[in-house]
C-alpha cells in the first residue's frame, strides 16, 4: 500500500459508495488509514465522514488540514452536519461551524439548541409546504419554481395560515392527480405530526408502529418547524437496537471495532465489575455451607448447575420482557398475565430438568436423595428465574432505568443466591 | 367488557390505527379478545389482521366467519397477503388465496414461488417505470393517464427496450423540474438493483448500508420484476434485530407474550438443554478436583467467581464480534487485529481483576497463595474469554451456521471449563 501512487488509489476509490468508503477506513489500522487519508485527500468528502464511526471521525478531522476538512463539511445537508457535529468536542465543532456559510451555520446551531436525542436534532429544516387550499396544479407550478428542493421529501405537507400542519400528499398523488383536483382530496390519512422535542426513539417507534414515510415536526405552538423522514428514523431504530443487544451483554453504549484497548476495557470493566460483585454476594451464600460441603464434596460439583441453569432461564425471561418493553408490548394492562405465564414456563422447564437432573444426580453419585435434592432445587430457581425475569426489568422501567442495561446483573444476582441456596440449604437438611 | 355494545365498542375503534388495534388485541386474553372480534367485526379489517402477531393471526383465521377473513384479505396490497399467508398452514393458505380476484392470486402464487426470505417474497409487484428516453413531461402524463398507482412509489424507474432498469429518478426531481427536461438529467446515483433470489437480510442491509429509499428488484435475465421500498426494509431489519437479540439471550426464532405456556416452554427448553451439557462438562471439570476440594472448602467458596467473570467477558467479546459479522464490520482484513485487540482487552481486565480478588483472596481467608491463585486464573480466563469470544463465532460464521444461535454456548462451556481447570489446578499445586 505505501507504494500505491495517489491516481491508483483514487481509480479505486471513484466508483464505491461513501459508506463502503468509510468500512474500508475502519477496517485498515491507524498507520494505513493516515496514508490513505493524505494519498486520496482529493476523493474524501463530507459523506464519508458522516458515515464514519466517531472515534475514527475525531480521529480524521484532528489529522486532515483544517482546508480539507472545511470543504467536506460545506458539501453537507444541515441535518448531516449536526450529527456530525453534536458529538464533537468544543473546539472541534466550533472549527466546523466556522466553516460553514452564514445561513447554514445558524441552522445547525439552532438545531444544536434542541435537546440530545430529540426530534429537533433528528429533523431537516428544509421544508416543502403548501396552503391547505391550493391545488394541484398550483402546487406543482410552485415546485417547479424553487431555486433549490430538498434532496429528500415524500410528501407536500398542508399548512394554515399559522402555519400550523393540517395534512399531506404523497409526491404520487400528486403526480397522479389532475391539476385542478384540490390538496385535501388527495390527503393522507397516516399524517400524524412530531413535536420537536420528542424524544427520538419514541420518533423511530412511531415511525415502525405506523409505517410512516415521513413525518412534519411541530414546536410548542403547532407550527411546522421542520421534516423527519425515514430514513432518519431507520438509523435511529438500527442505533437503539444495537444499543440494546450491547447493553444486554454488558458492553458499554458506542463501541466500534475501531476504538482502541484502553477506551474498550474501560467500557467493558464497570459491567464486569458489577458482575464481580454479583459473584461475591453468591460465594458468601455458599460459605454459609462450607461445613456442609467439607461432609459432602459433591455438592461443590453439582451447585454450579443449578445457578447456571438459573442463569440462564433468567436472561431468556429477562431479554423478552426488556424487548416487549421496548416495543410497548408489555404494559400494566397485561402485566400480571405475562407474569403468570412466565411462572408457568419456569415451571413447567423446572419440573422437566428436575427429572433429567434427579436422575443423573442419582446414578452419578449413586444417592437418591442427592438427586431429589437437585430435582427441587432446580424447580424453585427456574420458577424464581422465571419472576425475576419479568420483575426486575419491569421494576427498573418504572424506576426509570433503562431495563436493558441493568436487569441482567439483577437477575443473575437473585438465580445465583437462591440456586446456591436452595441446593445447599437442602442439601444440609436432608442429606446430613 | 361483556356489557360493552357492539356500537360503543366500535366508536372506541374507529379511530385507532390498525397497528393499535392489533396491539391492544395482543394484550387482552383469548376469551376477551373473542368477544372483541365477534362484536367488533365490522370494523375488523385486512391491516389489522397483518398487523398482528403470527400466532394469534392463526388464531384469528380460525375463529372469525370465513366471509370476514376473505373480505379482509380482498382489501391488501398483494405483498402484505404474501406475509400474511406465507407462514400460514396449507388448508389456511388455500382458503385465503381462494378468497382472492384471480389476478391477485396469481401474483400471490408468483410471489410464494421465489424462496423464503428473498427479495422475491418481500417486494412488491406494481412497477412505475417509464423508458428511458422520455422526458419529464411526458412521464407525468404518463402517470395522469394511469386508472391506479401503487400505494408507495418513491422513484421512476427507467428501463430499456428489454425491460432491464437503467436508472430512476425521484418524484420530487420530477415534479421540481420542466417539462422538457430528459429522465437522463435527473436519474439518481443511488441507484441500485436487487436480484430477486437475493436474501432479505442483505437487502436490508443495501437499504442501511447505502441509504435507499427503494430499489428496483430484477430476474436473473435483468428484467424488471418488482420494486422494494424502505418501509419493507425497516421491517425486515427490525425482525433481524429482534432475532439476533432473543438467539442472543437462548430464546427461540419468533416469540411473543401471546403464545402460550407450553410453546414458550419448548421454545426454551433447547437452549436450556445446550446449557445443562455445559454446565455438566463443568461439573466433570470439578470433580476431578473432589480430593483438593475435600482439603480446602474454600476452593468451592471462591471457584464461581473465576468461571462466572470468564462468561462474563466472553459474553461481551461474542456480542461484540456478532454484531460486527451481521453489520460486515469483521471481514478476514481485520480479523487478527481484532483478535489481538480482544487478547489485550482480556488480559488488561484479568490484570485489573486479578488485584482486586487476589487482595479480597487474601483478606478473606487470611492466605496469600489462595489470592494469587484466584489471581493467576483470573488473567487466564479473562484472555481465554476474550479469544473465545472472538474465534467462536467466526468459525461458526464460516461453518454457514448463525453465530448469534450458538456462540453463547460455545463460549460459556470454554470460559466454564477454563476458569475451573486453571483455579482448581493451581490451587493443588500451589497450595497443597
Amino acid at each position: 500500500l505505501a507504494t500505491a501512487d495517489k491516481a491508483r488509489l483514487e481509480e479505486i476509490f471513484e466508483p464505491l459508495h461513501a459508506a463502503d468508503l468509510a468500512d474500508m477506513l475502519e477496517q485498515v489500522d491507524q498507520r494505513e488509514r493516515r496514508e490513505i487519508l493524505l494519498l486520496a485527500r482529493d476523493v474524501f468528502d463530507g459523506e464519508i465522514l458522516s458515515e464514519l464511526d466517531e472515534s475514527l471521525r475525531e480521529e480524521a478531522i484532528e489529522f486532515l488540514p483544517d482546508d480539507v476538512v472545511s470543504e467536506a463539511v460545506r458539501e453537507l445537508e444541515t441535518d448531516d452536519v449536526v450529527d456530525l457535529v453534536e458529538d464533537l468536542d468544543e473546539p472541534q465543532q466550533e472549527a466546523i461551524l466556522d466553516a460553514l456559510e452564514d445561513a447554514d451555520r445558524v441552522a445547525v446551531e439552532q438545531a444544536l439548541a434542541w435537546p440530545e436525542e430529540s426530534a429537533g436534532r433528528l429533523m431537516q429544516r428544509e421544508i416543502v409546504a403548501a396552503p391547505e387550499h391550493w391545488n394541484v396544479g398550483q402546487t406543482i407550478d410552485f415546485l417547479r419554481n424553487q431555486d433549490e428542493l430538498p434532496e429528500q421529501f415524500y410528501h407536500v405537507i398542508m399548512v394554515d395560515p399559522r402555519l400550523k400542519p393540517t395534512g399531506y400528499v404523497t409526491l404520487g398523488k400528486l403526480l397522479g392527480a389532475a391539476r385542478e383536483i384540490p390538496l385535501t382530496e388527495l390527503c393522507e390519512d397516516t399524517f400524524r405530526p412530531i413535536r420537536v422535542t420528542q424524544p427520538e426513539e419514541d420518533v423511530a417507534y412511531a415511525f415502525n408502529q405506523y409505517h410512516l414515510i415521513s413525518a412534519p415536526v411541530v414546536d410548542e405552538d403547532d407550527r411546522l418547524v421542520g421534516v423527519i423522514t425515514i430514513d432518519d428514523a431507520m438509523v435511529v431504530l438500527d442505533e437503539e437496537h444495537e444499543e440494546d443487544i450491547l447493553r444486554l451483554a454488558g458492553v458499554g453504549e458506542a463501541t466500534s471495532l475501531s476504538d482502541r484497548v484502553i477506551e474498550t476495557t474501560k467500557t467493558r470493566f464497570p459491567w464486569l465489575f458489577v458482575n464481580l460483585i454479583t459473584a461475591i454476594l453468591a460465594s458468601l451464600v455458599i460459605a454459609q455451607f462450607e461445613a456442609t460441603i467439607a461432609q459432602f464434596v459433591a455438592l461443590a460439583v453439582l451447585m454450579p448447575i443449578v445457578a447456571s441453569m438459573g442463569g440462564n432461564a433468567g436472561t431468556q425471561a429477562l431479554t423478552v420482557a426488556v424487548r416487549a418493553l421496548a416495543t410497548k408490548d408489555l404494559t400494566s394492562s397485561n402485566l400480571w398475565r405475562v407474569i403468570k405465564r412466565e411462572t408457568l414456563v419456569g415451571l413447567a422447564n423446572g419440573l422437566a430438568f428436575a427429572l433429567i437432573m434427579g436422575v443423573v444426580g442419582w446414578i452419578w453419585f449413586g444417592q437418591p436423595m442427592l438427586g431429589a435434592v437437585l430435582a427441587i432445587a432446580m424447580v424453585v430457581n427456574l420458577v424464581i428465574a422465571g419472576l425475576a425475569g419479568i420483575l426486575v426489568p419491569v421494576s427498573l422501567e418504572k424506576l426509570g432505568v433503562d431495563p436493558a442495561l441493568a436487569s441482567g446483573a439483577f437477575v443473575t444476582t437473585v438465580t445465583d443466591v437462591v440456586g446456591f441456596f436452595a441446593f445447599l440449604g437442602l442439601a444440609g437438611w436432608m442429606l446430613l
